[in-house]
């Protein structure tokens, strides 16, 4: 157990819109808000999967919706906690500690924040080891564990509880209400003891997101040294080093997808790349070749600052490095490839293992 | 108090379709769910606004959506009950009265169907005196009570509570989740003690339609009795009689809405009328002159058999009466014309009483 200061907000923030593929909302909104946070309401306890109790009860709480949407709708304080709250009610008893649903953007923070309001401990795991768009795009789903009730609210004052029957109408559901509720929500759902999180969630994850971001803010002005400890620290690989040429981005359906087209610079020179995304970056290419995709994690970085880029904050003429890291070896299994594979979200094209590419590439 | 029997459910069903202007879902099937109901489990009993005692727990139970969709999307067992229960859960407390919200259609049965299944007791009362498309069109929001818990389920399982902020979210987080749950979905909202229902709901709807359809059952054949009895009962008034010439339907954001076109027929030869509606009737004109609008009642009859015809079935070439009744009072006030009027359905005129606008036309 150790304590989460300002400093270690600001490297998780970095370190979490890298493992975050580009979503997972704007962390730097979450970052002030976070850190405002523990100023107001004080420490929060960071604890490992291995110090949990099976007996206590772990709530994930998460924002909802296109971050397009979040990087102006800025969350009021009744969002943080409006759903624990709610979830007490609903179960009559005490949540004993909160977690993060997925690594990225604000949704590193939210939890953070929402701990120091309940004066709670915080997990250091979640349920993605990345972000992904949907709510059933989690090791809970895949392991068979239940997301029902799931608790909702907005700034407006409005809470709303599902009882879905499966993950697939949990997403149909929350998805709707997440827009009618003006784009963004926040959320509770896979509620559950620690016994059923210590055998699903993905173990450690704030603390990479804090270590990977350490590295880039120590390394700031030195960015290749940064960015280079990283890949090593995460098993990755740099795609390809590129200025941003054209940007499409639309709100559909609840979320903000789009495609990114890259030109090469420097050794890259003459060589066009692309990125798609769905709040995340989905697919990364060379022209037709494909170079990395879901659910292998995609990072765009600012070749300045090694910072990272998230999908909203991509601009024309940006100059970036693409990198991309392995994803963990849950969504490798059958049923994590049918969850959050290519095919899932339109492909075409059976996933290969993004070490696999590179080989192929060299 | 007195018991419903299959008779008396004939009759509702075709008072209520005469009362529910048109909507409140498809009369037909509900009622023969609605006997089957009483032959499975028993006879349900009907108590008036009197007997009802100030701290019983009084909730309505009703199907939201598209009379288009409920047509052919028959309810299941479980839609009957399951938002019924899950309120019982949430408020930690059993219900003791059922109620329909409005008087029209398949709402008027659907609390026949629950209160049979759970054993309770049915009021004799609504919150509308006819049917409005929409959750906050009711006598108690009117008079300023709440909505919240709102209960909603689906024939999957899906189960669904809302704690809006206001009569509005309500309408609008429902309306959306219906839409998901496939376009019908059924609902307990207003869940009300008893003193709060004796003050604000409108007392003997149901046996004001099971007398109405009466009439019109009693004078099948000799259809002008039928219906000169029942436009003496409700102070109502002939519109004209027509027959239908084109027809216009379609589903828009979760409702039916559309236009009927009139050629009128024996004295009326010569002239043309028009209906618009939105699940219920809301605008009935000849030519551009107004003969009755919301929220007055307006109801299309089977000119043969004096029986109604509701918004979904009316048909290209059908010889029909269509008659006009006032409101309640309550939707005559400064509030109710603001929450139901022609204003806000989108027109741009005042409403006027259907007496005012017949003293004109003679």
């Amino acid at each position: 157990m150790r304590y989460i200061d300002e400093e270690a907000i600001e490297k998780i923030a970095l370190g979490a819109a890298v493992l975050g593929t580009g979503g997972g909302g704007d962390p730097y909104i979450g970052k002030l808000i976070a850190k405002e946070a523990i100023r107001k309401y004080g420490p929060v306890a960071l604890i490992s999967l291995e110090e949990l109790r099976d007996n206590q009860i772990v709530v994930p709480i998460s924002g909802m919706g296109a971050p397009s949407v979040t990087i102006e709708k800025i969350p009021s304080e009744i969002e943080f906690t409006a759903p624990l709250d709610k979830f007490e009610e609903v179960i009559g008893k005490k949540v004993d500690v909160v977690m993060p649903i997925e690594i990225g953007g604000i949704n590193s923070l939210f939890p953070i924040i929402a701990a120091a309001k309940k004066g709670l401990p915080l997990l250091d795991a979640d349920a993605m080891g990345r972000a992904f768009p949907e709510a059933q795009m989690v090791t809970f789903h895949l392991d068979g564990l239940e997301s029902s009730p799931v608790t909702m609210s907005d700034e407006k004052g409005n809470v709303v509880v599902l009882y879905p029957r499966d993950g697939v109408w949990h997403e149909r559901l929350a998805r709707v209400i997440t827009i009618e509720m003006g784009g963004s929500a926040s959320v509770c759902d896979y509620g559950l003891l620690g016994k059923e999180v210590k055998s699903s969630a993905i173990p450690g994850t704030l603390t990479l997101a804090e270590t990977i971001g350490g590295y880039l803010l120590d390394n700031k002005g030195k960015e290749r040294q940064g960015i280079n400890k990283m890949l090593e620290e995460l098993n990755g690989y740099q795609l390809f080093e590129a200025k941003i040429t054209d940007i499409e981005r639309r709100l559909i359906g609840g979320f903000t997808r789009g495609k990114a087209i890259f030109e090469g610079i420097r050794n890259e020179q003459g060589r066009s790349f692309s990125i798609d995304f769905q709040n995340e970056h989905l697919v990364a290419k060379e022209a037709e070749h494909l170079l990395c995709s879901t659910p292998d994690l995609i990072a765009v970085l600012d070749a300045e600052t090694g910072f990272p880029i998230t999908t909203e904050r991509m601009k024309y003429g940006a100059r970036v490095v693409v990198v991309a890291f392995p994803c963990h070896s849950k969504w490798r299994t059958k049923k994590g490839i049918e969850t959050v594979g290519p095919y899932y979200f339109g492909y075409d094209f059976e996933y290969q293992p993004v070490e696999e590419l590179q080989k192929e590439r060299v």
